[in-house]
């Protein structure tokens, strides 16, 4: 019932909202790569850019066949100092200025298949962490910025922050650029590591002078949506205007602590009994519009058929289908088919919108106590002190508490 | 401490598996290439090879990369009979035979960039289910033998069967090659859906010429290996010998019925929960190994990490870990330099071995009751008569029971 | 190691706390007599004292076994009103002040074979919920109290109230007779159901002149103590001082809403696998203990030897056992000469502390959705404002939300 | 619409039985009492039936109100090798025979008060277990008879052996007094620890001059259920006659090994997650009458609500209801008063019936693995050759396997 297309007349990101268009952003490269075998976890270094580009290509085109209006280059944790810390994983060839470059020229590439925007992004850094001081943090910026403005990317975005101090930081680096800025924290409800509520580090990174703030990646959709109203209400509260973006995680993680999905048991390699399905998908795309929320995307989990699904929940408002939607029938329309009639009963709205999914492990618990507890308030006072929190402060914290709740004996 | 290696010599799979060597399968290509936006659930079919090839190669070259020493073309479900059966939804130029081709032109083009051996397949038919004879089905089959044979592929598979019956037919008419030919059904320990156990179906298969026996898809590890087992079994008992393989889910499914995960409320797009971990499927080439299964691949489900981590389970007995290593640290140990020691301890094999996974979903039960639950009996004997099972007989037994345990009210 | 008594020489309830001894409460009578077939589940009336006093005879006899410094009549919902309320249900020669002079004769009775103190008490009513004004509720109160003040009990308890205004009154009334009162109310961190928080609920009850304040009923240990922790810090910032009491569920309620258990899907039939165990029992004594509380009971679902487990885990502060210790031995050791190896490796702490024990149901979730949810919100302000909530008002505030979440199809 | 009555014209069980009536039986004794304080875990011995003949009078009182028509004598484990065995716990003044006489009248004078029989009981012994030949084992069960001849019971059941061998010996014995004798054995669908099917072991103690037989404790209702249904098939094929009888646990135990759930991690101070609900007991009882099983109750973990149940969902085929039913309203009917519309929709059984009650336990998994596995079998073995399993032997196989699965690190 609606024409299925990749197309999107070329328009600017604000423009595009400031007209109260939907604007679907894309899913998450690391982890998504890192299953098809390009990228490590651990370091999750973007080097397969310059590596392996065709495979970074194919996930760029597959996000894009979904639905999604920006293509984000793959640069994450490509800043200098990142890529260094992680010591000689990457070839001692593959240097910081070519990470982004590639990652640019594919995404524009690939973004011209179907007229998609590209942003170029900026994440937190080690140097804030181990106490660089704003000219220092701003340097390691202005270094990707150069070759994002370069590259002429469409906008920025600076992303992944759990201090606003940095967040802002970034944003004022970007903001000299003249393109449009987006910012989003890594936080959920409690606020930034150092006790920031996400009302309070809205009204700063607008001040900063981000156009698009809210989250992405750490939590759970109903928990990034909960973070990004409480934004919403500290900017409504300060009499500030700024659109509002999500791109949660596409896990489950009602039991996080404040520092997200890092700290549970699960991270990273057994992650899967918590990955959303489509429906889930779609209620969050749902709920998001509702809050106002038109910048709609995804971050670590987030698979193509994930984007698709946010297509598709709001095909209404947006008039049109993506892509992909060729390859999917809407609601499980696609079972109608089938032999069983069971499974043909499958083919509706109602089944799949309260369907319980079973996770087919019933030795395992449905949460987890995330590790670090208890030293989560130690560990972020060391770090509010902006100490140089030494190895041996941390071991000692770690000591003191019970961590490994779901490890059998 | 183990070269990083994608090509092998090359040599039949026979030669192979008669020298002892561990052959690794490659996973599900129509769930994998359904999440990128390449398949559509319900019908299941491969047009996509035709349509988007460079998206087909990219998921070959994948497992290629995590160590499959076979790539499975990308042909299930391309028999004409079926591609008819599921309507106009493939456009009418789209032929059987042209998806077949094109299926075998990928696999050869990227066998050949890691010297993998390249498997032609045929499955279960409708025609069978329908009624049609031993002539009907078995012309169904030579038509995409035909295929196979033009293209000159290294062996043949005939997988995902429910009817030993039928699976002796398509054994026999792809013999004719003169190419080995490895049998695989989609059953469980309780046997074929005519009640032939699989230790029956074991010995009927390699009597009809099948080299290589064992089960794919439908159940999770644990209970194909189960299954195989029993296979094995039987073939000792009548004094038969053959290659083992398994190719089961990458879903967990202890709750599954006879006729598998497709009758489970979550089939197929619910499964989420159900995803084993890498670790889970180290566990199970473990054991597949130990159980004296060489050919050890997956079905759906299975996406490129999990092949990898059957490649480094086994890397001691193979000498060699598969190229996508060079992406994944054993057992977490890329987890080595992070920031948070509670992370940096997940870096050791005790972690993740003993893990369980919570799946952030506490109001979803651990396991489900299958659908078609009761008349499971009434239909397994409506088909054993062959009898056209008429909707309107399904569908009175499908109102006697009570079915959807897992959807809220 | 520790000698096994039931006496305790006879000191009243402010002596025993203002020399810092701890004191333990008893269990839910309620409940435990509905599984034995005395009390009625919807009603909950205590007739059963008049019909059966044997049978409460025994129950008080268990808990005083356990350990129980204090019997609480069996007096609870035995205002006039309340079984005026309750219909003809019990039979009309069934005076409320019968009922309430025999719960005094039984409760001294058996307090005299161990020594243990009696407390009369007056709980929440139907009058104040309707909207009587002061002067009607405290009327209420008083002619239970003239029952107690006759039967000399030793001190009083007003307890299970959701408002304070309530609870003031009670604790007004009931301190006119010059016995020590106590108070308790049935709320959690939230507050009471006119929103008022558990800090200054407490500094309302210890000006009313309650001499002991916490909470009992309606949440589960660790939420429980979590208020009792509000109140207290409520009472050291108003400079004021009490002694602390919790008296909780013996029901594991992590997905609670503000109204407490009997929002839950499950209650009060179906709460069977929130039970608690008496190593959560053992774990909740220790920490009452360390928040500073020193009258420690239990309330609904509290059985004789959840009690006993309060009394062997404080043995050590408290110098000796319960009489019903005699019967049990510590962490399992009961366990030490059993036949099977795997079971006698049961026998000590480190086991039962650890273990986190399965529900034995994979087809049932671990959380519910409290029912009411979506209209709590309107419920508590129509309660607030004391209108005389027609049923036809909650009719239709019920019909907008969804609450049937584990209820299948 | 019933009446409830207590009272059942006196009549012989087999007389009852063969006029097709059901005879509920009554719940678990030790499990209840040890709640209670009255029974220590780990020996379970019977020896309050001489120190606290109140509390022993008291729960039979409480099972014949709810509906039991067979009190069985609180003798469990009463055998003098049992007492004997488990050491100097019971003081050396309370004899294997006062304890059987003590129970004996209990039953006897509570049975009167409702015209219930008086069953007398006999069960497994360590005698047999350290290979006492048949003629002393049959001595162990003759010194009991003679104490339930002497007192004149009105039948016997020899119940709890989990080898028939011993359960047909006490069946000989038993027979001798000319009585009626039920046989139950502890065994689930497996068969007994020699591996004699269900079938068979029905057989036998048919032969042997059971009356009545089928399944006690060791598995939840649905197992226990299975289990008769083989006994049943095995009279069927062998043409022979029985009453069936089943009394499972009220707990669930999907995840039973062959030896049920002592071997269970829970076991047996943590199974409170396992509780069956009424609702499940009515469920069960309405299983039990369609197989044709008319001796329905229950064994470790019912109380006397649940045995309430049983009368209830079948006081439609007896024509009343029990005594306690004046405190219970059928299928929660006793909430249709209850203040919150939600709470009182709860008021139907439809609502009962398809709840699916969570544990409010998301940190705990919903199945357990047996300790004992791997070590089962070896076991099994060593107990088969009635060798003295050495405590050294057992050792060694209990080193072999991993058996914590539950114990967190």
């Amino acid at each position: 019932t609606f024409p299925q297309i990749g197309r999107y007349r070329q328009k600017g990101i604000l423009e595009r909202l400031d007209a109260g268009e939907i604007v679907i952003g894309d899913g998450g490269f690391v982890i998504a790569l890192e299953k098809r075998g390009y990228v490590k976890a651990g370091p999750w270094t973007p080097e397969a850019a310059v590596e392996y580009p065709e495979a970074v290509r194919q996930l760029h085109r597959e996000f894009l066949r979904a639905g999604s209006n920006v293509l984000q280059t793959f640069s994450f944790y490509a800043s200098e100092d990142k890529l260094e810390n992680r010591g000689n994983y990457v070839a001692e060839k593959i240097s910081s200025q070519s990470v982004n470059e590639a990652a640019c020229d594919i995404a524009k590439e690939v973004a011209k298949e179907g007229d998609a925007l590209v942003a170029g992004g900026v994440s937190q850094t080690p140097s804030y962490l181990s106490g660089k001081d704003e000219v220092g943090v701003k340097a390691i910026f202005q270094k990707q910025l150069e070759v994002f403005v370069k590259k002429n990317v469409d906008f920025l975005i600076a992303e992944y922050f759990e201090h606003v101090e940095e967040a802002v930081w970034a944003v004022e680096t970007l903001k000299v650029s003249g393109k449009p800025v987006a910012a989003t924290m890594c936080i959920g409800p409690e606020g930034d590591l150092h006790g920031v509520p996400p009302g309070e580090c809205a009204v700063q990174l607008v001040k900063a002078g981000a156009s698009i703030i809210g989250v992405n990646c750490h939590f759970d959709p109903e928990t990034c949506l909960r973070t990004v109203e409480l934004m919403k209400k500290g900017l409504e509260s300060a009499k500030l205007k700024a659109h509002l973006i999500s791109q949660p995680l596409a896990y489950h993680t009602p039991d996080c602590g404040k520092q997200g999905f890092i700290d549970l048991p699960e991270f990273p390699f057994a992650l899967e009994p918590r990955i959303v399905t489509r429906w889930d998908v779609q209620k969050y795309a749902r709920e998001a519009y509702n809050l106002g929320i038109r910048y709609i995307g995804g971050c670590c989990g987030f698979e193509p058929y994930h984007i698709r699904a946010i297509a598709e929940e709001l095909a209404t408002e947006r008039g049109f289908l993506p892509l992909a939607s060729e390859k999917h029938g809407s609601w499980g329309s696609g079972l109608s088919m089938h032999t069983k009639p069971w499974v043909r009963a499958r083919a509706r709205k109602e089944y799949w919108e309260n369907l319980l999914p079973a996770s087919g492990r019933p030795y395992c618990p449905s949460m987890s106590k995330p590790d670090g507890w208890g030293v989560t308030k130690g560990t972020a006072e060391l770090m509010q002190q902006k100490e140089a929190t030494t190895e041996q402060q941390l071991k000692e914290l770690f000591k003191k508490q019970k961590f490994k709740s779901n490890i059998v004996a």
